[in-house]
């Protein structure tokens, strides 16, 4: 045998552990999604190359993964189909595939693999899970409300308690920039570089904004300090003087009240006019989640009216959001050591028979149970075997127990050990295992 | 907008019921193997080529999703990796990645997607899941027991209740033909006709063991005769006469035994001669599932102790067995309408903070809540709506409701509405809901 094969570049294994804590987080999402009316939704994993192509810029466009024709087509060379690089569209792609069979509006969640060809890096893989909500067909600022309100529920579920929602809009966005007289065909890279304050500083941007984006410098540091400054007054006050300022100002605050309202702690989500998020899809109030503990934002989301049409759907209005599941359970992993281990691991040292029928009521208990596999008929060997799989008792059932119909549970942590009566065996294991 | 965009070939997209009634059919088999001390295992999606490469022979390698190199490489037209086509290469290639890492015996199970390139026909999907469960490390027969009553449990759980285990033996069948002096260098090519006694009937496999596999007439008659009967008594008496063949024998009594100790009924699992399955990897016990209402067979399995290291992994006994979920999903679906609805729709003319507090309650309860998003003013159009989710009741709160602090409730079955004061109106749907 020569070295063992390893996973491709960029992939994982995900064994026991890792797969039931996963598996926990994503149904706890799932639940929460559900009772927002959320339905769930689950594409192939790829789709016709041309549903992908042209849709994520050139960039993007390189990390895809295209799947070979096949049979006599396979020496062509070519590709028709591409793994799913994220969860939106395909989701385009549905609506337009199933256009009335779906309900109005379509409120879906998403939760499963994206693969994209980045270069491997601690952390981050190249098959990895997105968890995405998204609303397509209302323009009701309750659909946004309830976005937020399900991203925030989710959190809350993984364990992720101090959390801050923070808020923009699009539109008053674009009015602070027409206040200072900044052509809306600008917009864009104004906006990206006012999206690294946090990175490179006010004075580094209020720099970019004159060489780059043209900017006169004493436009460029009004701007600057508007949306650096530590309240939102002096951005509430330029916005207030016009009609397009108002109505952006009036989104931020109607998704503020509307959340709230449903309980969402005010200290939970916030106006914050220097969050400007970087795609340019957005068209309306964009938000993004920063928590104690946690680099960068958790979550993030918006509305996005035009998106579905731009990726080749129906023109439908949208909103949506996404949380960062990989990114939380990865941190919170590193805090983890949890482990299922066998509620009962039954010794063989003969009595097979019996042994398996004891195995069958414990498990339709509920139990979780093994049976010892090995080839040693030596019970020390068997202890280990059953130390290593967690088992918090372990049945003993050697000659002398098989002679007088008995046998001796062992608990595992104190090394105590009692002989019950073969029959009375899974009773007795349930109410131990059980508690008092 | 042209026509819409569709699935790949032989692909689907699974709308929310459809993946409700998967998912509670995969938590279920989840469960039951995890009370059967399975550990679940996820492999990436893809694997490297050379991992994939020369497995699963010429006509099956044909149906292997290849994927294209990246960035500069993708002109080479050559592939890289390979979308996994089964469970069990990437088992095989886990236990040599992991080696120690991993309990010993290595119990585990998968459910999970696999994709094969074959032409799509009804019922058959190009990506469709597979179900797994399998002991690497064990060669006793307890390893065997715990997967036929793992996989029993398991169809009893997507509602199978009339199925038969069909048991041989590889060696019981290897054993039959060295009474009949047939060399075991032929055996696989006798094994494969044999396998079609179903099929095609006893006098077409009788011609074809001699004019394709060389066997006189009589040899061939005595032999279809033998696995053909309807009791297995005329083969047990030929089997008894060697070494091998009571050996075959007892590995198969072996199996009754034990899984009828364990509660499975004893008409839920016989000995079938005629049973040979068609794959050759095979080396002791073998089974095949049959289930009334299913064709063909819907769970099968059997012990392979040369098959890991035969596909690159380290050398292994090993054993397992995989259930049809998509067929049994397939057929059982045709038979259901079962669709959630949501519990409470809430329907909006204004007091929207209201209504979401209303529904943040209600969400809280555990209740599924959805809020009309759309753009109506109209009641009945709303109700529309509400009728459209499958909503069980329909909270009315128009300007009357909002002046007296009273929310109206509908019963969209009976159309009975109750009047409440909006500070009760959660506890009040709560108990409706729950029923008497």
């Amino acid at each position: 045998m020569g070295q063992a094969a390893q996973t491709p570049s960029g992939t994982r294994d995900l064994l026991a552990d890792e797969v039931r804590r996963r598996r926990a987080a994503f149904n706890t999402l799932s639940q929460i999604f559900e009772n927002f009316g959320f339905d769930p939704l689950e594409t192939p994993a790829f789709e016709n190359l041309d549903v992908i192509t042209g849709k994520y810029g050139e960039e993007a466009s390189k990390l895809i993964f295209k799947i070979l024709k096949r049979g006599v087509h396979e020496a062509s060379g070519q590709a028709d189909l591409a793994l799913r690089y994220d969860h939106t569209v395909p989701l385009a792609r549905v609506i337009g595939t199933h256009g009335a069979k779906l309900p109005t509006p379509y409120k879906r969640y998403a939760i499963g693999p994206v693969w994209r060809a980045d270069r491997p890096q601690e952390g981050r893989f190249r098959e990895f899970v997105q968890c995405d909500i998204d609303t397509v067909g209302s323009h009701s600022p309750l659909a946004d409300a309830e976005i937020v309100l399900a991203l925030a529920k989710g959190l809350d579920g993984l364990g992720v308690h101090e959390f801050t929602f923070m808020v923009n809009s699009r539109k008053a966005l674009y009015a602070l920039l027409d206040v200072y007289g900044i052509d809306p065909a600008g917009g864009p890279g104004v906006l990206g570089t006012l999206d690294k304050l946090d990175k490179i500083g006010a004075e580094a941007v209020a720099k970019e904004l004159t060489v780059d984006r043209g900017l006169t410098p004493e436009v460029a540091e009004a701007l600057v300090g508007d949306v650096a400054a530590d309240t939102p007054d002096r951005v509430r006050e330029r916005l207030d003087a016009t009609e397009e300022g108002k109505a952006g100002l009036a989104e931020v605050d109607r998704l503020i009240e509307l959340t709230t309202s449903a309980g969402l702690a005010s200290e939970h989500i916030v106006y914050a006019p220097r969050m400007v998020r970087g795609l340019d899809y957005y068209t309306g109030v964009i938000y993004e989640v920063e928590a104690a503990g946690y680099p960068g934002s958790i979550a993030a989301g918006g509305r996005y009216d035009q998106l579905v049409a731009s990726l080749g759907g129906p023109d439908r209005p949208a909103c949506g959001g996404s949380i960062g599941v990989e990114r939380i359970l990865a941190i919170q992993g590193s805090q983890l050591t949890e482990q299922r281990g066998l509620d009962v691991a039954l010794t063989v040292l003969g009595g097979e028979e019996d042994l398996m029928r004891l195995a069958a009521e414990l498990r339709d208990e509920g139990l979780r149970v093994g049976t010892y596999l090995g080839s040693s008929t030596k019970l020390a060997k068997q202890l280990k075997w059953a130390n290593e799989q967690n088992a918090r008792i372990t049945v003993l059932y050697g000659p002398d127990e098989q002679a007088a119909g008995e046998v001796t549970l062992r608990d595992m942590q104190s090394g105590d050990q009692t002989r019950v009566p073969l029959p009375r065996a899974a009773a007795h294991l349930r109410n131990t295992l059980e508690g008092p």
